[in-house]
């Protein structure tokens, strides 16, 4: 299903994403131009919404209060926002979502201090429905997400990282917040707390799943295109899972012997792709990103029937299609 | 007064001041080394611990209850510590609290993400007290030193910044956690509203003049240790009091002239530096500080007499001194 069609049939939710937007904008509403226009040109550059919309879709399947709901949806979507405004700044990325990123436009100044702001605001956004549940969750997954984006760079070059060290840094740094919304969509749909906890580990298998096919992504492609990259994950020194896979399948060691270098020219990268996809790493990561998704399909389907229920199946089918 | 007096006079300040200290280290607590050595060096580093001091010491107005006001002290010293962290990044620094900063000792990443989660893991700290306000003043406090620091850049190189510009500035970016810290201890005191806005506007005229005597200090000093500073205001492009007051007191518009180019040399940085105090920069700036410590002084002295008045006393002389 292409996501024209998908928003079609969908409109309501994407109503409800168009709302979460405009809440987004409101609780950043500053007077100056400074604070404001770099946070709003990276919410108007749009990306997929998808943490947004887990929480709605999820908080559906019990009673749904938009009052409540959609100010949480953009909270989490706030907070999503920031951290790729940080991630900039690490990996010192010149594009996001297509435009510039803030701290190539605006300066490192602006990227540290808008992030900054905007987990701020994300806090003042879900205080307002004063409820220590959710702060401790929210300040839990954030704490969550920068331990696990520590990890990654910890790992970076080591070409001995395990499947379950990267499954780990994949659980925190991506499927955390990904879990977290599912969670707070069924907690506050009024769930019972099994039925919530079910809801937060569907999130977490779906986060997985969507992070192994975004890595497998890098490594799709033609050298071309892999090299015009401007930064991949590859030139950074983080081994993700097709190459981990590859490593693991690679008795001779010549892809090892490869990764000895921290410092890759462009030769090195494309005999580096050309071996991951040799000795079967993408079959392999895409193999447990299928494995997750099913795990995640699992486990909706031990969540009771409900026009959500299909909605969101057809969110983990459009995550797979990714992958071909 | 000196600090080694000040303390042992202060005992019991000193005492818990140590427990707010264990209290940060707790709360950082993480299993992974790599989380938490660079967060720890920078609080073994020590700082004035200002901030705790006034939040502990407006809290002793009222009914002080230790298990109550140390974590929340702990939370703000935290969410200072992550903010300085986040400045080195920033400003590029390589030494604070005459330690490698953690962005040039374990890199950009690190000090990305720990100061992210220092400010996650206040907001945990705070919420265990369950209490809305607290959290609000929080995120709003967080939300203002970010707009004031994302204003002093936009002001840089900028020769026309105004008095008023600079204090709004500087209330942003510094003065907002030293009003909350005692915003926060009086209302933990149990203080009446009235009081509480009295200590919050205390808070403000101290952490005011503190930053003016700091940014004075900036421009003491003979060439050589102006020089040896490895990256001081000016050369950034930040004009501070001394600098606007002496621009202000510049009729021959010799001092402006110098500032047109946004790229000091030596000779440029020693010029304007004497500059600055041929024109009488640094005096009024320091009568500025002045005017700002009477005012906290006079706020002081609408409250009750007290030990902890006598010791915020002492405090704000000690500020004082720093000019001289």
């Amino acid at each position: 299903m292409t996501m024209e069609i998908f928003w079609n049939q969908n409109r309501k939710l994407l109503s409800e994403l168009i709302e979460v937007k405009t809440i987004m904008k409101n609780t950043i509403g500053h007077p100056d131009s400074f604070v404001r226009d770099p946070i709003f040109q990276m919410i108007e550059a749009g990306g997929k919404m998808l943490r947004p919309s887990l929480l709605i879709l999820s908080s559906k399947f019990g009673k749904f209060d938009s009052e409540r709901v959609l100010p949480i949806a953009a909270a989490v979507e706030l907070l999503h926002t920031a951290t790729l405004i940080h991630d900039d700044i690490v990996d010192n990325s010149q594009l996001r979502r297509g435009v510039e990123t803030i701290q190539s436009k605006f300066g490192k100044d602006a990227a540290v201090y808008s992030g900054d702001y905007m987990i701020a605001r994300s806090f003042m956004l879900i205080n307002e429905q004063y409820d220590k549940n959710m702060i401790q969750n929210l300040s839990k997954k954030i704490s969550q997400i920068c331990a696990g984006e520590l990890k990654q760079y910890r790992f970076r070059y080591n070409p001995n990282i395990s499947i379950y060290e990267y499954i780990k840094i994949v659980s925190a740094k991506t499927a955390a917040l990904f879990s977290l919304s599912m969670y707070m969509g069924a907690y506050l749909g009024g769930l019972d707390e099994k039925k919530i906890r079910l809801f937060g580990l569907t999130g977490l298998r779906i986060g997985i799943a969507y992070q192994i096919i975004d890595d497998c992504l890098d490594y799709s492609g033609t050298d071309a295109t892999i090299l015009k990259s401007s930064h991949n994950d590859l030139k950074q020194g983080f081994y993700t899972l097709p190459l981990i896979c590859a490593l693991k399948n690679d008795k001779s060691d010549s892809l090892k012997s490869l990764l000895e270098t921290s410092n890759f020219n462009d030769e090195d990268i494309c005999k580096i792709y050309n071996l991951v996809i040799e000795k079967k790493g993408i079959r392999d990561a895409k193999k447990m990103a299928r494995r997750y998704t099913e795990k995640a399909y699992d486990a909706l389907e031990r969540l009771p029937k409900c026009e959500s229920r299909n909605i969101l199946s057809d969110i983990l089918d459009s995550l797979l299609e990714r992958q071909y």
